[in-house]
């Protein structure tokens, strides 16, 4: 059990997806150039390549996690992580049901 | 910022809407019962009166918070939250972009 307190220090935040491109020497990562409504994109590395038609992918918005310490994978600053959830079939991401805003908080 | 493991500590679940009914005494607040696939469903009071059609609200599934503290709300226990973002228009819930089953975890 969590307190609402402890929830609430997580942003969950709707990210356009810009850019998305296979990184070099993986066959499982991609990495994103994600708007939340800042400065400037996010880089985001995330290991769903193969999970997403990139042709559908690019533009869509999905749901991140905004403020988890950025991390390096293979080299590239990760910063931010998209929500996702596995099945026998891979993953599934996760979205609004209606069109959010660029950088919306969910809660 | 938060580290990846108190990230870790919040559960967000797949959970199916088996019923949702209004709560007496109030407009906004409807109570539902949800499936996440486990011994029975659970109450969830929620907010989102007027954001939903009811028709296909019911049956649907959205991702939920399910290991915050449980509270009562005019009385009724509710014992998980439904993920929700807002703009000028009202409420949009959240779900993944594939059918998942019923209990899925997000990470």
């Amino acid at each position: 059990m969590i307190t609402f307190d402890e929830f609430k220090k997580i942003e969950l935040k709707v990210g356009k997806i810009l850019q998305a491109e296979p990184v070099e020497g993986s066959e499982k990562l991609l990495k994103l150039e994600v708007d939340f409504a800042e400065d400037k994109p996010r880089t985001v590395v995330s290991g769903i390549a193969g999970h997403v038609d990139l042709e559908n992918f690019v533009g869509s918005k999905k749901i991140f996690v905004t403020n988890l310490e950025p991390r390096p994978i293979l080299g590239i600053e990760s910063q931010a992580m998209i929500l996702a959830g596995k099945d026998g079939q891979g993953l599934a991401l996760v979205e609004t049901t209606r069109d959010l805003p660029v950088g919306t908080l969910l809660s």
